[in-house]
């Protein structure tokens, strides 16, 4: 489909651009041209279906670089607890219970819920399993991801064949919709070889299938201050630095890396960050939730390493909604830096587009409204009392904008959500699942039958 | 008007209680029953119009204690900025040259944005103006609140005219909808003398006005580490102490003072808001944004204080969202403290609701949902991606839901949102006055006339 945007204020993420009046022109899934409406009405006036975003603000759509999707099915199962009790005696039994048709139901429902918000591209760590799996649940919303498979020491052998499996079948596919990636879980849970066992079927997979677009690396790094003690408890392995440095020594770390949380850094990891190209995710809600602590972010920016923004899990948010992330990063590392000018709309606006686009290596494609990109653009309805008055958009979407004034979402040209109607998919249908799904969850966690 | 809420889940705020199918019978203003669905339909059959929770959550409205609901004319007109220079060189520039009907069209605004989020009472501190002014937008809108004159050192005579205006016309007003304030606005721009002979027109002003509802004391409280020194600078008193110490060295302290911000405590301090019942306001998102600290929360409740929630003013927030309130307090001091078990779901609604009645010493007649209490009561739609499934209702309430899910709001018995449309007040025009207003705020900044 041709479409044109028109009567909008773009903002663009270049360089701080915003376009007044202006208008996007997008043939089948990419952007075509992009300026002022009274030039781009008259370049494309046939053929064009006309998108009207008069008074509205036009921006690419969110990317969202930590999530595991399938979780949404746990969200409230279990709150304030402390991390360990939350994570034994909670989360992990009720997950040993979850089906291929559960992941499939619970990433489906984070599906709807990112793309109803206005994120148009997740990168998810989750099980892999064959018959129904993230990826199809993304792509059958008409949601952009990059769908993993985690691995751990205790299961390399299926490790090995499920991440060849959702290579070969998801990476790359539906129009470029969705990627795939390679997912230690973290650097103590994954044995030194077997993580650069995991870099050469990276390499491997990338040789086969990576031509157009890379398979990257996702993996826990530093969530918590005591990964150094449960490293040398797993594997008796003394780290002499801060865990980047580990994961350096072993040869793993390169621009493919996206490293989620990045919470418990030396000086020393965050150069290594930067030399390496290393990525960052920064998930603000799940690490005060999890009281996980306070992820040094403006150290990081400040030496030039890519920060990008994720939700992490609905157990540890308990929402998909990056608006909330936005405000919350912005907020958080002034306060507890007593810095004000830390931080800034645009940054923080930029870590939620286009340095997001860049975490997953896919800056080519996504994170700006620019000619040659594909058209993943969202459309905010500004007519809400919280928006008024305007004087700087920007800072409207960072500190007062909701994810529930988006209107319209397009993805890889496609508008998959309407004034707030999600097209693809029945959203009635799948808060009716996720939730007779719960209920089977919670019976079987009863009689303990997996 | 007589009416019944049936179908719902009552969330009443009293010790944890939640009645599934439950209901509730109000007549005129006032809650008559609290039950089950099939009791109340039963007792009240005829002439109680009927209002369907089915699947919704149905709880007592928000309570926000700290705002300066004018102050939404200037909602991102600067950000980001060091705190002296944003005061110095954006904001008080602007507001000197607010208008009585600025600050009218603001205050409406911020009634408009609260109700819409389901926000049934605030209590705001600004300056009062006898032509129009906030009491009178938040009556206009049909809002609970209370409405203060803020008191500097340097208007003493002005402050007093305007506080016996404010009282005589507006205490206890428009059927209970209406309380006033005192409002000291800081022991560092509110010389000691001034301090006692606000607490002495207080006593004053409640023989007069105050037998049924208390005329209250609203005032800023150590919202940062530098108060002392503003003291010293400002009067050339040396504290010994705190600055709740120093307050209670003058004698103005009691159970009917709300202390808003409460960052930079003294333990002490803390000791001596209990003895004297003082309750706290506490803005996270404000004292975040400008970067003011991180108040000693947990401790406060520890003590046993009343602690409850506000957001501050949309310049430093930039919202009215008590959801968003909520979520960033429940994370934020797990985050801080690291601790996962501070600031449980349950305790922060309560301090959104009960305790926030409380703090205004309102808590007779509103902050549950209780026989005998005014009706202020919101219902909450939970068929959402974000609330799905359902594990615990409060749990979803504070980490999960929006204020873009409130469908229905009444106070004072008086239905003011239906399916989240304000019946009071016409949205469209309150914005595009605001919008105007703003445009004219520009013009005068720019000329600088007044």
């Amino acid at each position: 489909m041709n479409s044109i945007i028109l009567n909008g204020t773009i903002i663009t993420m270049l360089e701080n651009q915003v376009i007044r009046d202006g208008a996007v022109a997008i043939e089948n899934n990419t952007i075509i041209d992009v300026g002022k409406t009274s030039e781009i009405k008259r370049k494309y006036s046939h053929g064009y279906e006309k998108i009207d975003a008069k008074g509205k603000i036009v921006l690419p759509g969110l990317v969202n670089t930590h999530q595991h999707a399938a979780m949404s099915l746990l969200r409230g199962y279990a709150d304030d607890l402390p991390l360990q009790e939350w994570l034994e005696k909670w989360i992990w039994p009720i997950e040993g219970h979850m089906t291929a048709s559960d992941i499939y139901a619970g990433a489906l429902l984070t599906a709807a819920e990112s793309i109803i918000g206005g994120t148009t591209t997740v990168n998810t760590m989750y099980h892999y399993t064959a018959e129904e799996n993230e990826a199809k649940a993304f792509a059958d919303a008409g949601l952009r991801g990059v769908v993993g498979h985690v691995c751990f020491s205790w299961r390399k052998k299926d490790d090995r064949k499920a991440l060849e499996d959702l290579a070969k079948n998801w990476h790359n596919q539906k129009n470029g919709l969705i990627r795939v990636s390679i997912d230690p879980h973290a650097p103590y849970t994954v044995d030194p070889d077997y993580m650069k066992e995991l870099k050469e079927i990276q390499t491997e997979l990338n040789n086969k299938y990576g031509e157009k677009a890379p398979i990257i690396w996702h993996i826990h790094v530093a969530e918590t201050s005591d990964e150094p003690e449960k490293i040398k408890k797993a594997f008796n392995v003394q780290l002499k630095g801060g865990i980047i440095e580990y994961l350096d020594s072993l040869g793993v770390l390169d621009k493919n890396v996206i490293a989620a949380h990045c919470v418990a850094l030396t000086e020393k990891d965050i150069v290594t960050m930067k030399s390496r190209n290393v990525k960052a995710s920064h998930n603000p809600i799940s690490n005060l939730k999890l009281a996980s602590g306070i992820s040094p972010v403006p150290k990081m920016l400040e030496q030039g390493v890519t920060v990008s923004l994720g939700t992490d899990s609905p157990c540890s948010n308990n929402t998909a909604d990056m608006f909330e992330v936005m405000k919350t990063a912005a907020l958080l590392h002034k306060g507890v830096n007593r810095n004000p000018t830390l931080m800034a709309a645009q940054k923080v606006l930029s870590m939620a587009t286009l340095d997001g686009a860049k975490a997953l290596s896919w800056e080519k494609e996504i994170g700006s409204i620019e000619v040659g990109k594909k058209a993943d653009i969202i459309i905010v309805n500004f007519a809400k009392p919280h928006l008024c008055p305007v004087y700087n958009e920007v800072s409207h979407l960072v500190y007062a904008a909701k994810s529930a004034d988006v209107e319209t979402v397009m993805i890889n040209g496609e508008i998959v959500m309407e004034n707030r109607k999600l097209k693809k998919i029945d959203l009635e249908k799948v808060m009716e699942t996720a939730e007779k799904a719960k209920n089977r969850l919670l019976e079987r966690i009863k009689s303990n039958i997996k």
